[in-house]
């Protein structure tokens, strides 16, 4: 469903890559003519000349290497997190249907059947709209039993109301007889997994990086950049405002791509596309139960997010 | 519930973060008055010239890197463990409800269920007030059933004790027939699994990173830059006080996060929300149950702890 | 099966390493031309010196070691989980196997095991295509019950149908009082770490690295490596194209093998002998019903991808 | 139970920490010495100047980096593997205990809970004393019923024995029907657990780091700071001796702890506390079962180590 | 068992440690010769000065701190993984046993306990064969019940026949009434986890590190050892053989060591003593069910490897 880019050596040399640039640009430029007047007074302010040599930058540097390399993991860890997570939620709302279906003696035709697989199509969009604090009601109307729907409109934390709902439906299927003692404790185990996807996202979401981190961190990387000029005029000239504004650009573009996976499940262009995971766990679901699959149309929207 | 901060790349330059920046301010001042010294007798000492060059700070550079990387590395891996135990607390108080509801015949609205509830609320107040060494009998009175309360009060490690309770519970329910084997086994896996966040805060509280790291790492760091501006004032001259104190802000800042850090469960600016989070426990089983939910003023007063 | 390449520390200095040099030749003769050039003139042009020194190059070397460092480690992180992933498959299918065969009341040599076999052995291969997008017509054909294939035939998402058709099989066996409960939940625990393979598989296949991060440490890289000459000829004169080339040669191909990694279940050199991995999972699970293994000649075409 | 340490940035500044200092003593005046010796003869040797400067402990710097990084960091991680391992050698005691309290219909004053109780604490003991060589008789006697203590005497491994009688008393319990078969499982399932913790300690005590790396860490950092005087004589006259010394310091002392850490069962300063471990499962286990918990005095001597 | 080497700073600094010195010997006098040669013509070559300095050995050496580290990282986890997954079968062996004896009914000396007894120990010989491409068949005779072995000899995989029959052993004792369905499912877990050992054993032998990495890291060490000479020849004079063959030294040596630690299960010096380990299963195993264990003289001859 996700297409790779093209990956030619030259090509990616200059491809403008839309996620990133656009919003470095303005800073980029501004540094450049602050760079290109820093070259023309050649150092000098009101005749007194900037004494900054290379020397200082490398201890400044080893700051930076520490900081950003230690916030671009710690970033990405959460990044992967996120994902690991969502993809959890697709293995688990698969071996949930599943064992829906082989664990108990119902019809895959039956209504329960595609009761239980409209609350697991659900509480993915539900834990969709609670991570992205969207409202959830519309995804739920179209999805969920109208009785269902009616009473989770007045829940504020939608995710565990529908996993309780799964966890009645087991309840009721063992009263039925129509699972025995040990096909419930089975799916019960893959609810409580289901519970450790929503606190493991929860978790995710609402501790971000200590912000000192990141303060700290953007401070260095940009009062870098803006005495690099005075640093390197001595000994690179006309070449100064090129290489200063080339070196800005890769650490100023790597600390905004950590922030940007810090926070993984919003809608940045670079964050995790939990809206094509939701329509991934809907359309295998439906499959699964031969219902019929979301139309095209309705998917092409839904991609980059 | 956690607000995210404001992230504007020019106001991040400026923001005057009160975690750490405070404490730092009149040793950063200190190191000021005592570089601007320096430049003054321009490096000298009752007129013998002291003989340093940049030369040695990168052989020290390369001492802090390594010391303050690990000690960052481990205390953010201890903060994060912090937060991923509390986070499965939130996780198993909920899976442990949803099982006491849907694995046992006992109404949703029965005293029993309601005492359930209240023990595992409880649970979470008692593990906060062990970690923080406070006394948990003014949270655990509010919401413990009185006979419960009483027996509690003489024990030393309550969190254990509340867990025995849960599993008294059980036992009981099986006695008189409301869970079966198999359902009692379900619910003595989460209860293991309590046992296991109990384990994992007190070994994160007892066993602090070894003393003999951090008194190692703050001589370096703070050596280093008490010997900085002898190293930079004949090539810096005039801009060597700024140049200090900005690089000592970095390093002494990012030592004084990694401190706070590697104790996650006090209550420095920079430490887990722990009280907030027996809030969402308490909020969430409540509406689980149909409980009324613990009131806005009271949620305000803890959220930033 | 896989054998190991000779390691004698002569030799390998000098082999011709198929699978990284040959694409790296033309852009490492330029880079070697470049330089040439660079010397001949002495790093002027048009009568301007250009003024570069080695100075500049340890602060771009400290952004190309951060870029390099993560983004190696994070693809070799992601072929080693591709690696695992494949590894617990083969484990998984022995196991679930295993169960079959010592669980159930199904003699080892009825048509029921074998059926369950085959259905095992085509999962692997499935999930192959799936992840190379070929089609899994003809390796499906000649392993499945032609009545299980026929069905497969119209569904997108093989493996999962698969593994849906292998729950049957143990819902039939429960219905026909072949295994118990508890051995269908035994078996149930094995399908969910089928899910698991599946769905961690996907992940990786679906979603790359941020390909912001390839582009910022391809250009830091190539930007790099074209500076260079420039800045070593002054003091290496006309060593200058060899050294340029040699140090160009390591950071390029250290870049090339983290780029063939990221991707692990595709055909190119590095990449993960995923069909060699089915084959072996054919020849363990027939020599363990007593089937006839696959014909050597059938082996010797697949063995490097 | 283990007190934090005083924190004060200027106290830390001055501690005479005991745990590394004293035995590096020797050694660092030694160079201290040495490094005098150097600057008097301002780096000649019998007429002949010794050419070394700062440039190739630039290189040096990065094999010590290197090394140094990663023994240090591997150290740690197998000291808190043994922490981890020991901590949930805590939490299992207390789960196996609760288990036989709740899974059992045995009353919690009866003969069989306490044997039980008591079989589990000399368990902690006898892995204290397989992993530090020493005689677990005078601790087991005092604990063990002495028919069981009796049996133990002639068994080398004695964990593995006393886990086995764990064992035994779930299997007569199960004879007896006072637990029925699920119970019995869950109560394997820790049992299980034991086992893994046992191996556990038992990799950790028994595979060092391969002592190669060990033995070039050593050299590496003794030879470089042995070399430092040379390097750093011309350029930083008689500040020579004491920037050697705290460089040397930093590193040896680094070196040292990484260690002492390697092999955390031990009784050296930065090892872990297991005597106050097993302690505390004794105190915790006999306050479960209303028996009295040991007196303090006897918990004085044994809290540091 | 394995005996702690000395650790004494001043004897580990002579040591001769016979592992990895002797083999790069050779290489290291042949460097020393030509450092000579390097010196005396004062790094001329044919009246041509070679017009290296020590500059671009950082860029170099950045590059080898990045490979070296991964690699060493990568080699490190691969054995320790291997020692993990070889402890998780001394582990697993135990808790399988203490199964067959506590979840049957089986008296601890009857001969089908015996008969378990011997294919445990039999497997774990059979897995040291598989990894080290010998002829298991003189371990297996001794140990295995002749009609076993008989089976065993014209099975490719051992490991996962003799896996196999233990499941054959479990399912016969149900039938016969010896065992109930939640115990067999108890064991079969644990034979779920020795597929999963089997399986990780398989992966790490099977699937080397990429070789392209070994080969570029390999030429990156070599060729900048050779080019060292060179570079330090003009500040360091007759110094320069004795730095280059030190710094030789512990680049070439750190890469040998993760050559050697890369594939565990060899029998090179660095390599897991997976022989005294399968000695370790076999007398901790014998001991339990009051067997004689293996006398001492044959355990001399296999402890080192």
């Amino acid at each position: 469903m996700i297409q790779r880019k093209k990956k030619n050596w030259f090509y990616m040399l200059f491809i403008w890559h839309g996620s990133v640039l656009p919003q470095l640009l303005p800073r980029l430029s501004l540094l450049l003519v602050f760079s290109m007047i820093v070259v023309h007074f050649n150092g000098t302010f009101y005749d007194y000349k900037i004494p900054l040599n290379p020397a200082p930058f490398t201890l400044f540097g080893l700051a930076i290497a520490l900081f950003l390399g230690f916030r671009n993991n710690a970033s990405y860890d959460r990044y992967w997190e996120g994902r690991k997570l969502w993809g959890a939620l697709v293995i688990d709302s698969r071996s949930l249907l599943r064992q829906a279906l082989s664990l108990t003696t119902y019809d895959s035709k039956s209504p329960q059947i595609r009761e239980f697989t409209s609350i697991l199509i659900a509480f993915a969009y539900a834990l969709k709209h609670q991570l992205r604090h969207t409202n959830a009601d519309i995804d739920l109307e179209k999805r969920l039993p109208s009785e269902v729907f009616e009473r989770s409109k007045s829940i504020g934390f939608k995710p565990t109301f529908l996993q309780y709902e799964l966890a009645n439906w087991v309840k009721k299927a063992k009263l039925e007889g129509k699972i025995d003692a040990i096909g419930q404790m089975a799916m019960d185990a893959n609810l409580n997994q289901l519970s450790a996807i929503v606190g493991g996202c929860e978790r995710i979401h609402s501790t971000p990086l200590p912000y000192t981190y990141g303060v700290l961190l953007h401070r260095t990387v940009y009062l870098y950049c803006f005495f690099l000029p005075f640093g390197l005029v001595d000994s690179l000239g006309w070449l100064t405002p090129i290489i200063t504004v080339f070196i800005a650009y890769t650490f100023v573009a790597f600390e905004t791509i950590a922030d940007e996976l810090e926070e993984p499940f919003g809608t940045e262009p670079n964050d995790l596309p939990i809206n094509a995971m939701c329509l991934t766990i809907e359309t295998t679901l439906s499959e699964m139960i031969g219902e019929p699959v979301p139309s095209p149309p309705q998917l092409e929207g839904y991609i980059l997010d």
